[in-house]
């Protein structure tokens, strides 16, 4: 499908598609692992137009976008032969746990479309769209296509690779450190940065963590911020993952006893330490490499399968270094607290670079000031190694 | 002298005042060690008033701000009975290299005087206002006080406690390194930040570094870009001090014979190296503490002496932290490169604090990007040390 020229939108159709984005965002913590998509149906032409009904996606398995709206739209008695629909992704085309949404936009006859984006998955994209031409619906977009992909990259890297979006969290001083050598450490970041931090938890689909993070420090890794959850309902709790490669996890840990699954990944383990670690009602799951550790890159290959869009890591130096020296991780949120903590303190990875040519570069996609913190969101611009001279 | 109400002064006066400041702006990497000051003479009143005349002070030994731009008016011609004079800085009263610009202005008949700070010396401030009001001149002030004061921190300092405004510069990766754990490095911050570096260079009076950097890079130190001078004349250089608690310096290192003075302080030393030194028209001094290293808390107190009012710090890890660890660092210019170095690369500074309490907390004021990198400027909120539990 050809996309439409940039203007020929009007000022209308752009605050149109903002409000869609807007509501595709309410979505962002419980779609998993669907897209959150925003639909709003507006009587046409825009000029003096008026909204008719509002649509977003809340939770798998029930209603999509445009079927929310189309359905408020019935229920106010609207006739929408002369309405367009502004929707943040192509309507889907195929029948999955819901009816295909092109489909039921033709049944109610809108005149127009505007789309924010193609469907990410290569194998559909344009066929929503090509069923809404042949029904001759006029159909417009890509439009203000930045923000639409910005509502869901997991989903779409997953769509187009089989793999999650992997992001990983770090919280350090500013001189990159995490704790004393002595272990010793404490909130390094202030409260406004661990809010943001739930923000992050809530909209991922599973998060990774290591053993020795869950034997140190015994967290509970959960979205408590009850504000992040859809009205009236507990909040979504990803899949927690623990890569215990010897499965040295104590049965007793908090992180298998809270709300939520856990997926406790190992390389090697007696039969016995199996079992105890399921009597919690934890899955376990060998994903084994040659050094009888865990296989970083299948277990991120695994997340994929399982549908998860969005992995967040929060792990200790040495997991955490293990997934970038992978190349495993492709985005960082790095929070950095205005303090010093000494050349002699732990730092957030353990990469253990001996030439200059082993560094990682970063892209700076955005710093912000969060409370007394800034936060970095990068991008390692990962190279292919150098051969040795 | 009271201080006049902000609100008794016009938008006219804001902008006079926001244009001295401009003009003293042009004096930043020239005035050491005297302050860089703006003047603007108006037509009395603002209102449909013009500018009569400019005035910047350039250098030490040359005219004020006031007495250039006295002089301009009256080479037009110009009668000042009706004028304002707009001074950044509380005129001086007393004989100096120059005569007072309080009687200056006093004579030129000038009827009313804005200025935007007092005299910051403690013995002097208010004398220059109250000179003018004794002649009748109307005087109102301070206006934009902290703009004012942003043009000679550490002439402010050093004009209250006789010491330095220090501030050090480092360049670091994200994960705060500076090179990998061999030595080896390379430019780790991209030329906007080494340009940004020059301009901190040349506003300085003195620029501290430690034999280590200099035996190991063999650095110049010296201000190289020309756009950082008067017009028509050559950078002025800010006196090189390298400490060298043992005289190891090579009296052929490059630092010894680039333009501009060079002070060797050492701890203890032999005459024969002393004299090495010497032959190369440095000047050499003898700052001991307890272990024969040099006292770095009496090398500024030296510097202050010597009317060093901006003094910068550009050196390794171990100098660094020891300055910062006496507290004798007021400020830090942070410049990030996006990159991560490892966790095995040499840190920035050479802090080992083994417990939580013993962390240095920053204020963040200001954070800016500079090219592909960040710039943070940092103040150290030090504390008194914590008694051992």
């Amino acid at each position: 499908m050809t996309p439409t020229t940039a203007s020929n939108f009007s000022t209308a159709d752009h605050a149109y598609m903002a409000e869609a984005v807007q509501l595709a965002e309410r979505g962002r913590y419980s779609t998993s692992p669907n897209p959150a998509v925003g639909c709003l149906l507006v009587e046409t032409p825009p000029s003096g137009a008026s909204v008719i009904a509002r649509g977003w996606h809340q939770k798998a398995g029930e209603g999509h976008a445009e079927v929310n709206a189309l359905r408020e739209a019935r229920e106010l008695g609207m006739t929408l032969s002369r309405s367009t629909a502004y929707v943040t992704l192509e309507p889907c085309s195929h029948q999955g746990k819901t009816p295909p949404c092109a489909e039921a936009l033709v049944d109610a006859g809108v005149a127009r479309v505007v789309y924010g984006m193609q469907d990410p998955n290569p194998q559909v994209a344009g066929r929503g769209l090509t069923r809404l031409q042949e029904a001759g619906i006029k159909v417009d977009g890509p439009l203000q296509e930045a923000a639409c992909r910005a509502l869901n990259p997991g989903f779409i890297k997953r769509m187009q690779t089989g793999l999650p979006r992997v992001f990983a969290k770090m919280a350090t001083s500013l001189d990159g450190r995490t704790a004393m050598q002595s272990g010793e450490s404490q909130w390094i970041t202030g409260p406004d940065a661990r809010a943001d931090v739930q923000k992050l938890r809530a909209q991922s689909c599973a998060i990774i963590t290591g053993v020795g993070t869950v034997l140190a420090d015994n967290p509970a890794m959960t979205v408590r911020d009850a504000s992040l959850a859809l009205p009236d309902q507990r909040p979504r709790q990803p899949l927690r993952v623990i890569v215990d490669s010897q499965l040295r996890l104590d049965p007793d840990s908090r992180i298998l006893h809270e709300p939520g699954d856990v997926l406790v990944v190992y390389g090697q383990a007696s039969n016995e330490r199996i079992a105890s670690i399921a009597k919690t009602g934890a899955e376990t799951l060998q994903l084994a490499n040659d050094d009888n550790k865990v296989d970083l890159s299948a277990l991120i290959a695994h997340l994929g399968q399982r549908q998860c869009n969005e992995v967040m890591v929060e792990s200790g130096a040495k997991l955490l270094g293990a997934l970038v020296a992978e190349q495993l991780v492709d985005e960082i949120f790095w929070y950095m607290a205005p303090t010093l903590l000494g050349s002699d303190a732990r730092p957030a990875a353990t990469l253990p670079f001996a030439k200059m040519n082993e560094q990682i570069r970063l892209e700076i996609i955005e710093t912000r000031q969060v409370g007394a913190d800034c936060r970095w969101h990068l991008k390692p611009k990962y190279l292919p190694a150098m051969p040795e001279a």
